[in-house]
């Protein structure tokens, strides 16, 4: 079959000019969307009166023919065939013959791409929340058995205050809980039919828009023709939104990194998520955890590749734009890799709960030496210097904080009474914050009942 | 004053170290953030017991004179001052005295900025909204103006087809739309308080967090403190939002760079958005939109900028973080600048509605050629291929294609009869694409009943 | 075979993590590299006594063995090679026995990939400098056959002073010049040798790294273990200087774009370097430079990537560094697609250079208005004044600037005389520029001599 | 004074207009390039008869006036100033009279502003080699210091084989040894000059553009005049080398962030370059290297912004354009901070050889206990098992990899004999990897002295 444009050209397309044109070898992935766009199409050009009903019958048996053929992985991809579009079409063209030139009447490449993406993009989101919500089922099952498994919190990588393992779980939970908004109002808005737009104009046949919307499950239909080909903002959007994902992820892979080497020792991986070394016999590496961390850069960088692309791009369709898909598919692919595999380690790995315990070190309750003065009337500012001479003290004596003497903390301030020794207990210390949102164990199962819920709600929407 | 946190220190800073780890300089601007969050807390405080009635008053009123230097120019920094956060509390204590040492009870500066940003940003999206609004109803005065002005619809920069000017106009009113939902979404995400999560671990002190909250007008609460104090994505957002807006307005830019231009000359720009050369006199550039176009750059430059930063940082609070601040105004005040400049060269802007009709040539109704015939029963293929020999043909023969004569469209196809002269209309063409989102004059005034709907509307939930 | 590192494990590999982390589907590129490193390893441990002279003859010819059934695509991959390198040992074990077991000896494969990287690069910027130089010549050709074509000049895509289009040429033979530099630059500090620095700590046997070096065809080698095994820096850079060479093909592409547009009309491409649409008929698209101007993006996005992922890393190898790879290939194979396509489009394109002629405006002479009066003794910002005014009075009076009359002249200065007409010759504008790099025939012949000599250089060196 | 291109104008430009397109606020850092053009150029324009002697004294006297206004930081900055060549040129107007308006003859901005940027950009490079030149020079004196303090050298942050910590210096030096390496060729391509190219055609007064290039200290002048006003080739080369450089950083303070936790305890900070917590006492956070890590993301960010904004901009200058400066002064600024910062943390940071030989552990020798099977003419993959598997056998009986009795290594294979004690010897396992770059103090002696000689070589060249 003849190039569906080549009416009114002498010359033939250069080799590698073919190859640098065509996208067939990455778009071929969105065959499912491209067959039902066309489906649905037929059965509108049907009900504009453009072909009869028995034509549209035709093409949709043929369709569904192709569909099939694909499923069944085939289909075979002829050296003409530019894009995933003309090969539906000459395919169509083999099954039922001449009606198959009728399926684009008044549709451009332009606005079946659009729609194809769209719905491409639209069941990506689908799957991505699912294995995003694995992630989180892990995190909240950690929680759920830590809820009293005291750690070292850290701000800057020094110890800070003591926090429970529980509440690292959930800090990630919640980070992915915004994930899955972000991609949730991403797909609101990706959600919109751009078919019927045409090459820029519009459709001139009178197709109904409404129906054919309906048809394909979108919400809503795009507004303006011009906007509606060449707008990819639903593809930027996405491709921010895994970038985020991706450094949330890399934050999650960086902790466990440092928990799981011998200085920290807080965890230790599942063989099933570790590897070894070629050299050193001894090593056990958290290579998933690495690549997990690295995978934040390429996922900014399609982010960046995407946002470079349309910059400055005049209205409205430009080819420039076939450039968007590569890096989608990158980061979806990415993602539908290293989300399972996260939710794998997270829910084999072991937790060293005495290693943890064993961090904790006097010094992080300063904070609450400066709360017992507080509590004492001090002003806090005032507390809190005392609580650090207090600390310059032990170390200069080569002492732990809760090793100094009823004396030496009287001669601090006269506020330190005998009970100072009760502030050291790292238990109470986090039972006492006890704020919503705190690290209180009771503060920290009702947080757990928010996520659950959360949780919840968010996979019976999606099923 | 000392440093809030030198109890535990015996030198001093190093110089540099000094400049390189003071923000002052750049988060001054969060005065007001920084003085609202304070008195809300100062109150808070008491409702919990932990500073009577009357130090909460002399609190609040030690920060309402702040306020009032700050709002009338007169707040002095001075050099120990690190950040907003010390400045307000330094000055505080010189007015009410010790008890100004009370106001940080149980806060720390990670829940104490993660607060001032948020509703920083709150603020701000509010002006964007409104900017971009004011930039909508510019693309919409000159739609409502050129419903009927003809003008060539481009693909790859390449006459397609006959559209409008008020096409064009809405095309851009409807990527705005998106961008003004966006920020709608990540203001909604921003509107959560981070306070009362302390350092990392939550308040000890019982304060009432809903309370706080409704009183600082956020609608819900941070559910976990490590979370709170380490969280940067509504930054982050907010910058992709700016950053695609960026990518939006560069658009603009490029068409308008390219109408104004002597080859085009679709367009001429008042002389209050232009500005000449130093060299060469009879120049009249269009610096305004070349800026606007160039500054994408900037925007997304500051997004990968947040991203690239916060990748890989271990929980909780980083000092890393202090990084999202300076990209953050720099796109904000980008944007601040650029959208009234916009509008302003939108609102003036004269359009050359004979330049752009003359610029309409008949082979853009070659697709009114293919759908002549397929309104003759020819699939659409079989007649997109006859028109693009007709074009080959007059193009071969040096004629436009109105002028083949009837026996030359004959020999192409019998399918052509004497009327096809009446296909090279321009207004018919424009008029037949007349679905929801064409260009016909008809869909066009429906869509701008629509966009002036959503415009009060959006003006309507800002007021 | 047993994995390389399974001594220390007990558990399986979970499936998804061994597809994370397994990356012999795109490490399989580096083929001949990893046996021409690995032969020249063979060699180096008979020289240091570590195997006999026959196994080192052993190893050498089923590593020959490999090379050619990669070379004739019969290697095939087996489903537990993980990498490149753990593929290679796999099939030397098949083929020559245990004594494959001894090629690892104080040998890691973080030297050896960083090796393996190091010569991959080197040859690909081998490629990569041939492919430019091929379009540096069509470049060139072009110029030399029109160093008396006069066109407009552009500045702000205003027209601006007539130049010709061997000037316009060259401007970007230069750039590409400017490109060409670089990669020499960043292929002398690629040519460093890393092997011998094991995992991170050195060579233990004494292996003699200097002939090693000199056998690959080093230039030196590296100083540091550690560094050597942690360092991609060489990928940054190439990704950069691919960057921008992208964004220097995304200018040339924008302004062939422009200039293909019927406004413009400057040029036409071949149609073996254009395409069609699928809807409309008359369209001839240049869909190459479009993609040629969309994949800047790529290579921003693919450097990004790589940086981001690079950003925070500890010493000294971290498996991160995997993920620089993918990116690397992508620019590399982005590259040799678009620069053959656009040495092919260059070749052929048309040039137009009577539209060219007819965009000239005698308002582009306005600059030598003002140095007319400058040679009658005005200091040129007086002079600069008075032509913008002949301008404005132009305009005003709907003239073009060579139609003013002699009394127009005069009333605007007395320093007007009547040979301000002989100013109106576009030919005489571009003879005067005749500096060095300036716009004159006699000039850019000077310059078409200096780029000749550039590029013959360059070639040998490269032959 | 009136605009230096007002006369085709009748309306006034916008107020914010002019906020968006002035760049006084920022470019005013070029004055002493913009001074320095300036002085060559009078000179340059008197040797080619365009001005006499005597005018060109009086502007160069004027100049050097105010010239003296900067650098006494009295110059004041007036409304009407767009830009720094502006506001030079009005001010040179008053203090020397109309003469100055005869500066600006045949130059236009377009290659003044090119012109100052390059010769800006040559002195800043000198300035962050000489930056660079003192971190590494702390690098050395720290390395000099520590030949024999042993440490766990890490890959996958897990310990691997044991190190010295002179040789993680180095590691680091050569890092910025390439960054130095880097910045040269970068220089060498910027000190090209472009004034003489006019507004993009060229100069038509034959200047003598060798000479003035001489003047300026510039090696060569641009070829093509297009390419000379429209090239920013070397900010965005310059942004590059600064996010390299920035990621080397980055990874520097990574690793001292690690080494100053709780949890290695390898370093401690002096106080001068650490700071403490507004709310925990007893924190001493390494925010100076938090910083540095941070600020690798505004390097990568701003390196994004040139590039994009560069992307697809059509030949020649543009406006975008001008947002090539805030990029580039921040990336400076950020370096010139940083690295002296570093530099300081280096010199003062005290060393804890006791808790790095602590945190050796025997399994890093199991590398040595494959290598002493190596030698006992095992191949190396079955020595590394063999290793593997008594690494797994001390793990599971609880024991060091040391504690193994003679018997258990005999049962693992019978090439074990009573001389495996002997292996477990950190310094022994060091002093073998002898081999160039090795980890041995030997080797790293020669490094030492490698090392020395390149930092003497640099800095005499830059003397």
């Amino acid at each position: 079959m003849a190039k569906l444009w080549g009416g009114r050209f002498s010359a033939e397309t250069d080799a590698l000019m073919k190859q640098l044109n065509d996208s067939i070898r990455f778009d071929i992935r969105l065959w499912e969307a491209d067959i039902a766009g066309s489906t649905a199409y037929a059965r509108a050009l049907a009900r504009a009166g453009l072909i009869t009903r028995r034509e549209a019958g035709q093409l949709v048996k043929g369709l569904r023919a192709i569909r099939a053929e694909f499923a069944a992985g085939r289909f075979v991809v002829q050296p003409d065939d530019e894009d995933i579009h003309t090969a539906v079409e000459r395919r169509l063209k083999e099954i039922v013959g001449d009606v198959a030139g009728k399926l684009h009447t008044g549709r451009s490449r332009n606005d079946q791409v659009a729609t194809d993406m769209r719905l491409f993009c639209r069941d990506a989101m689908r799957t991505l929340r699912s294995d995003l919500c694995a992630v989180q089922s892990a995190l909240l099952n950690q929680a759920r058995a830590h809820v009293r498994t005291l750690m070292p919190g850290y701000t800057h990588v020094q110890r800070a205050q003591p926090i429970t393992f529980a509440q690292w779980c959930l800090a990630y939970f919640w980070m992915l809980a915004r994930d899955v908004d972000r991609f949730q109002d991403c797909a609101r808005r990706t959600n919109v039919m751009p078919l019927g737009a045409g090459a820029l104009a519009g459709n001139p046949f009178g197709i109904d828009r409404a129906t054919l919307a309906q048809e394909l499950g979108f919400v809503a239909v795009s507004q303006n023709s011009l906007d509606a080909v060449s707008d990819r903002d639903f593809v930027a959007e996405l491709l921010f939104d895994c970038a985020l994902l991706g450094v949330h992820l890399s934050r999650l892979a960086e902790d466990l990194i440092l928990y799981s080497s011998a200085e920290f020792g807080f965890i230790t991986f599942s063989d099933a998520y570790a590897t070894g070394s070629s050299l050193m016999p001894q090593k056990k590496n958290p290579d998933a955890m690495e690549l997990v961390r690295g995978k934040a850069g390429r996922l900014i960088g399609n982010l960046t590749a995407v946002l470079t692309m349309l910059k400055g791009l005049p209205m409205s369709y430009n080819k420039d734009m076939q450039e968007d898909k590569e890096p989608l598919f990158d980061s979806l692919d990415t993602l539908s890799l290293t989300l399972p595999v996260l939710a794998g380690a997270l829910n084999t790995l072991c937790v060293n709960a005495e290693r943890m315990r064993a961090a904790l070190d006097p010094a992080m309750l300063a904070t609450d030496v400066a709360e017992y003065l507080v509590r004492r009337g001090l002003p806090f500012r005032e507390a809190h210097h005392l609580a650090g001479r207090a600390v310059a003290l032990a170390e200069s004596k080569g002492l732990r904080l809760d090793q100094l003497s009823e004396q030496e903390w009287r001669n601090l301030s006269e506020h330190f009474a005998a009970d100072i020794q009760s502030v050291f207990d790292f238990a109470r210390s986090v039972d006492l914050r006890d704020v919503v949102g705190g690290v209180s164990p009771r503060a920290v199962r009702a947080q757990l009942r928010q996520a659950a819920a959360w949780l919840r709600n968010v996979l019976r929407r999606s099923s």
